[in-house]
């Protein structure tokens, strides 16, 4: 995403963030890292005293509490959420194309809203509807049946197969592939007999999906994802799998079919999950643990396999104490 | 994969499945899971009492035992098996096209059969052979001498590097890559060397590759997946290796160069095996472990590094009395 | 990569090899394995002894000591840098497109080199510029402002994000990803408040990056993947990730955002590093570990939770003694 050019003024970021705003009234052109500031930049500082590492004075500081000599300075409670909203400020939503590109295979019995933005090479089988506001990048594939709300971003590569469901303002990065078979087979006489998924993908309102992540249709039922939901690249989403609303999935996760998780779940980068296991709501799970068991809400679980995140740090702990049992051991 | 939309009769169904039938024989619609049954659907549950959560009764149950009271029932041995059979039934293949898309770009040196279908977009290289009754998705590419056997599927968006060699029945999900460069280089008084990758890729008949997954030439010899064969998504199967036949790879898996597989191996989700290592017939690795030797025919491995089923099981129960362990030692 | 059509003289390839040559001039069609060994092939091998092995004697033998009676030989000190130049005689660089395939839809604004390579259906957005020598492979999508240096390859089906910046002899395998948002997300009144990634991606000369790989843009920042440093298939490289020049990172690694790699690091196939911590020059980790701290400059960690490799099998050790601890602490 690239910056937007368009000149801010402090007071007004100060009243889209509810911060106080103290110095004179900037004029802010960009939003800037530490690394990068320069003169009309707005910098948002996690903590206050990383202000002393800054190379010059920006146009205005983001702070959860006031510095002095610093300037215009915007104090808020949560730079995050600041941060988060800056973003928006002086982002640019990408443009695929105006309109729909000459280049792109629309099925004629699709339905595409009249404001759709649909780049080269996209290919839109029969009777899939694509959504009002909705942007779709180079080289995508809609399957027939699917449906697309509204305001959604597809960036290019991203496959969706037949009968998905993707609801408004989804964002699926490049080479996201949505509604592939899952892993299903019974034992043939002569071998592995598949078992077509005649299921599919529900993508409820404002999910993101990162890169290259695979989420598989369910086999009979669906596969769903659910509202709010964020999901970071090169997951693997097994069939059948439930993922309440308002969790966050980090990268390089799988999840293992028929297992679902609750609302505000929270996994780490590289974790996995066996199938047919519940995660309760609120429940966080440590980078690379491997869940074999199903974690009641709100607890924090570790580790392979992973377990409750005190008696997680407990094990640790006595691992630490091993040559010491070992030697006293030995004398005996 | 949509449902076929044609009614069976329940008596044809049991033929098929070599089932007993119990009952009227009633008219089939679909193939049902239990959330999602209707007065028409077949309905497979792998345990009889959980015939009790259906909110209707079906057109007809596939069961292991007779259940008194429940109408129509197909009594089958093995109910999973019964699944995949009752799926292809109802189960409607993918048409990405009628015969080759205007769009799509093929070398005049490339032969494809007369019944072919190749979607829009598709670009098909020098001297690449595509065999009949094969169906190829939107945006897949084809290096030149590729050879693709008859009746394949392949998804969208699957890249196929030069000199792969692709059998019959071959399935490949979308964003698949097959046959790209391995990670192999020498130390050079510069820096890395990279050892170009002259070798090639052969799938062999009934191999399924799921979604995003990569498999790496070889350096000079071949990478071989064996005939059905099944590797899930997001894979990485390194060059050279060697795969026996009736594999089932779960998602995520990893295996690194020059290590093989006999035949009917199964890794479990997120598995990872070291180069230059054998996992002998049969041999089964639990989901996330990490295989870093050889491991004999018919056995099950587990953990990180892996070792065998009994000697993980009994790691653990150990490290369960740690505590116990550690307060007997400090008392001393 | 096919292999060239040309024969090559032995002393020729002695000579680019720094090799001693015993035995007659031979003319040498070929690069092989033991396995595939020809009459008039070259074939390298690792251990002298393994000539044993081989099915007829080939062309010319590489080893790094001479053996009795096996006709020409080039004694060279480094057998695997001898493979990794001979591989790249032998080699046929890939071939694309001859100029710009009329399928491609490039933007008016963009400017390419009048030497480079796009093939069919990629698509270049506005401003982007592409060097000359680059070859650009099926499908192939760069955003607006990207920069390609010069001699690239692209291989099909790549998505580069805008304002993404690619220098020199860069190659990246099909299906990556370059500058897809980071997972970032601050926490807001009404569920999670997506950070836009304004920041880039870039990617120094002669750096490789392998199938579908993905590669965020930093928040703010930048991304940097440093000179010659090798990337294998299925990696995921966080927002602002920082790798140094010269780092072999093996497939299936995930590395968290603003985490930092110095020189000359290898990260094992599969390994984990947390965010916000630096593995400095010339460290080592084993495969499928997880980094959860900073490692000093050329140290070696193993582990999950990753630990100097000394402590990591001196635990081993002490985990493989906790039977007899517990048979001693029983009868106590």
């Amino acid at each position: 995403m690239s910056q937007k050019e368009k000149a801010q003024k402090a007071s007004d970021l100060a009243k889209l963030l509810g911060a106080e705003m103290l110095g004179d009234d900037t004029s802010i052109k960009r939003l800037s890292d530490s690394a990068s500031v320069q003169a009309d930049s707005i910098v948002v500082l996690g903590k206050a005293e990383d202000a002393k590492k800054l190379r010059q004075r920006p146009g205005a500081l983001v702070l959860n509490q006031a510095l002095e000599g610093w300037g215009t300075q915007l104090i808020v409670k949560d730079t995050r959420l600041a941060l988060a909203l800056l973003s928006q400020v002086f982002g640019l939503e990408p443009s695929f194309a105006k309109g729909i590109h000459p280049t792109a295979v629309i099925h004629e019995t699709a339905q595409l809203a009249e404001d759709v933005q649909i780049a080269a090479h996209v290919v839109i089988a029969e009777n899939a509807l694509i959504g009002s506001g909705t942007q779709i990048g180079a080289n995508c594939y809609f399957g027939a049946n699917v449906t697309v709300g509204k305001n959604c971003t597809v960036y290019p590569g991203v496959t969706v197969y037949p009968e998905s469901r993707i609801a408004d303002r989804v964002r699926l990065h490049a080479g996201v592939v949505i509604g592939s078979d899952g892993f299903g087979y019974a034992r043939g006489p002569r071998g592995a007999v598949k078992i077509q998924h005649l299921g599919s993908v529900t993508i409820e309102d404002d999910v993101e999906v990162g890169a290259n992540t695979c989420i598989d249709r369910g086999t009979l039922g669906e596969t769903v994802i659910g509202a709010r939901s964020k999901i970071d690249n090169l997951c693997q989403i097994g069939h059948n799998v439930q993922i309440g609303s308002d969790c966050l999935i980090a990268g390089t996760v799988a999840i293992a079919g028929s297992t679902s998780l609750g609302r505000g779940v929270i996994l780490g980068g590289g974790a996995g999950v066996v199938d047919h296991v519940h995660i309760a709501d609120g429940a966080q799970v440590g980078a690379r643990s491997l869940v074999t068991k199903s974690i009641p809400a709100g607890e924090s679980w570790n580790g392979y396999p992973a377990e409750p995140y005190k008696k997680y740090v407990r094990k640790h702990y006595l691992l630490g104490k091993l040559e010491r049992i070992w030697q006293s051991v030995k004398e005996n």
